[in-house]
């Protein structure tokens, strides 16, 4: 075992604090990963505070890593010391059942093993990135190419994967028509990612403030759903609207957005209830649905994509003493667009 | 303009009662049909009670029509005096609409004009089929292949072709799991569909009450839903769970029973609000999404489908005096499966 410096979360709510925790001898398979960095994701907030339910704790958070491998287990083919690499949200998963096989590891029958808040194969808490090193097996890391910085990568490990994944599903390309709903960490990056695969690309934001960087991250329009003519100027245009936004919508009002056979993707967990009438999501055969993160190929291919396309998180880079303050942005909303904590300041 | 014998309700809420109107001499594409039989569905009913909102009196309905054409207006191609044909839910619409173009005339951006309970593009309130005649674009009019006796073939152009087009468009074939959500006018004839598109089929209904006739129908499984083995033995077994109650559902826990990526369509649009939490749809990129009729080619292409399977409407034939007296039965579930109105008793 290897004992190295985190930020761990001792109980629900309570506030991070620097600590030790111990990191497992290299396995087979297995890849020693130093981090460089480590982006800050609302879902770790939601999991410090148990807005879903009951979590494993002391919690050290964090699913979007880039680092450096410093070793591999003796049966690792795919990477070796010096590498650039990432882990996202899951370091494991049964392998077998018919999700895993189709490359849906996030989808795992038997639920993925999740970076951290969760339990190991081996039977031990997993912990995140908020920490100096992390081990891996070789099948859930991916290698970071060379033209992404490794602090505007890391976000893409959740932020990325998340919007990029349901645009390729639902075929964002050239003469379709994206929303995004919020302009945050996972807005953000949906509209560079829809705007680099060819799609006319819009906004819709609760109010214009943010507009001139939706602009120059690629968005064509850029909409105030406080404006009721947002709603009726696109009525019937859109092919696909990504949510990211996990608070009650008008869920109707955005469907009667959706041309024929659009589909309206969820990418947010709600902490409360949220209803919808289903009576304002009948017709034209559109259709509401969700999606979570992406399998680790699409993964790759997503930091290949955003490589090739020049594509990142917009991030501001933050000491580790510094997170408990930043978590509290994030919760104003008061983030742009993305907390990506320095591991050397740890 | 020639006079014919029709059933109408007189108002809202009030019985259907042997009357006349009139129908317009047919134009340089019109057909003229001598109506055989008129499919009683419980869209007629929701309409003569405005279930669904102000609705056109006095209302003829009937939106499943199969009969003779006895003559034709002198630009029309496709038809001729002695064609057996048959005419469902539209009979007319844009013809120029992105939707039109494509074949979805049912999703015709300027609304089609429906069979009854609509005006015309002539500006005349249209009348449905249970009348001696009607008189219909031959746009809008669809063939009747010889192997599908005419009084069974009624249903096919509403209950048919609302089952058939969303298991086409979602799939429904080969390697693929469909339930079917009651087995009523719809249910029986998405059983019959769904097998002889090759899917495995489970009807999932309030009771047992109909398992023989769902097994000879067609279905592999016959399942209770007031038994709540039935959601836990079917866990994320479906790819395709068409919904043909309008009545409020668990959907969470139906959408439980869809594997990765299926979905949820529904098919009944139900008059009073119902409600669904967001939370209980996310989760393996199903979707919920909905399905009305389908278009002009996709029913004539759907009647063909039936005639080469032997797949057709079980039906009840009742005498037009006996139209009040259905409407209670159908209200109450008692028919097996569709009542369809002899025109030659009006």
């Amino acid at each position: 075992m290897t004992t190295v410096a985190a930020y761990a979360a001792p109980a629900a709510k309570a506030p991070l604090e620097r600590t030790t925790i111990e990191r497992r001898v290299p396995g087979e398979h297995d890849v020693v990963i130093d981090i460089a960095f480590a982006g800050i994701c609302h879902s770790d907030i939601h999991q410090v505070r148990e807005g879903w339910g009951k979590a494993i704790f002391p919690m050290v958070p964090g699913h979007e890593i880039a680092g450096v491998v410093s070793r591999t287990g003796p049966g690792v083919t795919r990477f070796a010391a010096g590498d650039r690499v990432g882990v996202g949200c899951m370091v494991d998963s049964c392998r077998t059942c018919v999700n895993c096989r189709a490359g849906l590891e996030q989808y795992c029958s038997q639920g993925p093993v999740w970076t951290y808040n969760a339990v190991g194969k081996d039977g031990q808490p997993t912990y995140g990135g908020y920490s100096e090193q992390v081990v891996v097996d070789e099948n859930y890391v991916v290698r970071v190419p060379d033209a992404l910085p490794l602090d505007a990568a890391a976000p893409l490990l959740c932020a990325g994967i998340t919007t990029y994944s349901p645009l390729r599903h639902w075929k964002a390309g050239p003469g379709k028509s994206v929303a995004v709903v919020g302009l945050g960490g996972l807005g953000h990056m949906a509209v560079q990612i829809a705007h680099a695969l060819g799609a006319e690309v819009t906004v819709l934001s609760q109010s214009l403030r943010k507009k001139d960087d939706g602009l120059r991250l690629g968005a064509d329009h850029y909409r105030a759903t406080g404006d009721p003519a947002t709603f009726t100027d696109h009525v019937g245009s859109l092919d696909i609207i990504l949510n990211t936004v996990s608070a009650p919508l008008d869920f109707g009002a955005y469907f009667s957005l959706l041309r024929t056979d659009g589909s309206m993707v969820n990418l947010g967990l709600p902490e409360e209830s949220v209803g919808i009438e289903l009576q304002s999501l009948i017709g034209l055969r559109r259709s509401m649905s969700s999606s979570g993160i992406g399998g680790i190929a699409e993964t790759q291919e997503m930091l290949d994509f955003c490589a090739r396309h020049g594509v990142a998180a917009q991030i501001e880079l933050i000491r580790a003493d510094e997170i408990n303050e930043a978590y509290e942005r994030v919760l104003a909303s008061d983030v742009r667009y993305r907390f990506v904590i320095d591991i050397a300041t740890l």
